[in-house]
């Protein structure tokens, strides 16, 4: 299949790889182009000087870019070029609004739009093991499905357009709820006197139970933050969360104050932590 | 062995009795006699009329009760009749403090003290699966651990008197801020139309996993309440964490909050409901 992919950040540069490998001809475009090119010279494909060059004649337009203000930029251009019926799929985690806004335009062009925001970090991105999250039309996600396949762990359409951002939102209020508890436990913990390796023994097969816990809770112990997933994006996520919130009326409370200790966080210079460093601004680290 | 069981709550009833059935010569005592009468009827060992009674000549005096004056109250009429040489174990969750204060006061009498909460439930209980946190004496803890065996899955000495107590409170922490998270993300999940189950196949393999998620998710979306550990044990719980934390200078910011939190639920009726009910001070039940 022709497809394009814009957008080689630590998810992109690996997902679009995937694309190569598994025979599609892939052309890409980057913002900075040197990245680009390290990507045509590791996996062979194409670079493209423009977004819309890279658009032309292609039946699947990807991206993972920053933001919804690069999506809108982005997906507008492409659209200038897309060919009729072609589909275009947004992998940035952004809101379900840019989501709807972005399919109505497309539509306008006969092309198809399907929010899919992805899981796993950059690991599960290199790995080819990334959960998907998708909103919109049931024929727009089949078509695509099997595109993704080398590197989808699990993939689901949730509902229409919009639908894929709601639930990475849901999966962000679930961690940030979490990571918070965590951080306390731990903090509470050392302050007890009690050793960390030994307490993970005695409580993380029951109800206390979590991913989280499973695979943070030794380098929290540690004050080692370098896990992946950074505090920036998570506040940028939470962002997202709290705007939809407001807009349908959830009560956030824990949410919104865990966005404030992720700022405190940031303050501290964490801005690249990555999410579990909530235990950071209990202990600063020396 | 010979031993006696105080306390005969959905807890104490199903922990006495697999002793009982494992063999032991068990006497029994509760504040309500006609549990203590059905007990008996039910697994076929002795009925003690007072503590002290139970006590006499037995080589381990287990307890498992309200809270620490409950504790308080049952060791010190044990200790009068405790012979030399004995072991106290409290399976209640109480205070470290009141943990190190009867182990003092069973050392005068030449007994052994060992705290020992337990996790794992109602459930837990009957099948004979509770993880149980001790602290007390390595040599205390040895000659205790093959009787506890019965209802044990995972037993584990975690220091000196208290820090079972300690151990069991982080348990209590984790569980809070991920509760409170998992309320927050169903809340918002049902305000943006999502369907529950079809979020719980999207989210639960990954960083947001979680026990409570695997195992509360469906019946939170469903507004039921009723699987075991109640609100009014909680906030006892959580009390016990915050008085600890306001002498260790712990902050635990969220769990304090969440607290008040449980707070509103009772005071919607929800004393009884099970922790997953944080849910419904922001859905009320009809």
């Amino acid at each position: 299949m022709r497809v394009a992919f814009a957008g080689l950040g630590v998810m992109g540069f690996p997902m679009a790889g995937h694309l190569a490998r598994a025979g599609h001809e892939v052309t890409v475009f980057n913002r900075t182009p040197d990245k680009a090119e390290r990507w045509a010279a590791t996996y062979g494909g194409r670079v493209a000087q423009t977004v819309a060059e890279a658009a032309q004649g292609v039946e699947v337009f990807l991206l993972c870019v920053g933001a919804d203000d690069d999506v809108r930029q982005v997906v507008g251009e492409a659209l200038t070029a897309l060919p009729t019926g072609a589909i275009v799929v947004d992998h940035t985690t952004a809101s379900a609004e840019v989501a709807r806004e972005l399919a109505a335009k497309a539509a306008d062009c006969d092309v198809g739009f399907l929010d899919a925001p992805v899981s796993g970090g950059q690991a599960g991105a290199e790995n080819g093991q990334l959960t998907i999250m998708c909103g919109g039309e049931p024929a727009t996600f089949d078509k695509v499905q099997p595109l993704l396949a080398p590197y989808t762990k699990a993939i689901r359409r949730m509902g229409d357009v919009g639908a894929g951002q709601l639930t990475k939102m849901v999966n962000q209020i679930c961690i940030a709820g979490l990571v918070q508890g965590l951080a306390e436990a731990l903090h509470f913990a050392k302050r007890a006197g009690l050793d960390p390796a030994g307490v993970y023994e005695a409580i993380s097969k029951g109800a206390a139970q979590s991913w989280q816990m499973d695979n943070r809770w030794a380098t929290m112990a540690e004050g080692k933050y370098d896990f992946g997933f950074a505090v920036d994006w998570m506040r940028k996520d939470l962002g997202l969360v709290l705007e939809e919130a407001a807009r349908n009326g959830a009560r956030l409370d824990a949410t919104a104050l865990i966005d404030g200790y992720y700022a405190e966080v940031q303050a501290l210079g964490g801005r690249r932590w990555d999410t579990s460093s909530l235990l950071a601004r209990l202990e600063p680290p020396k």
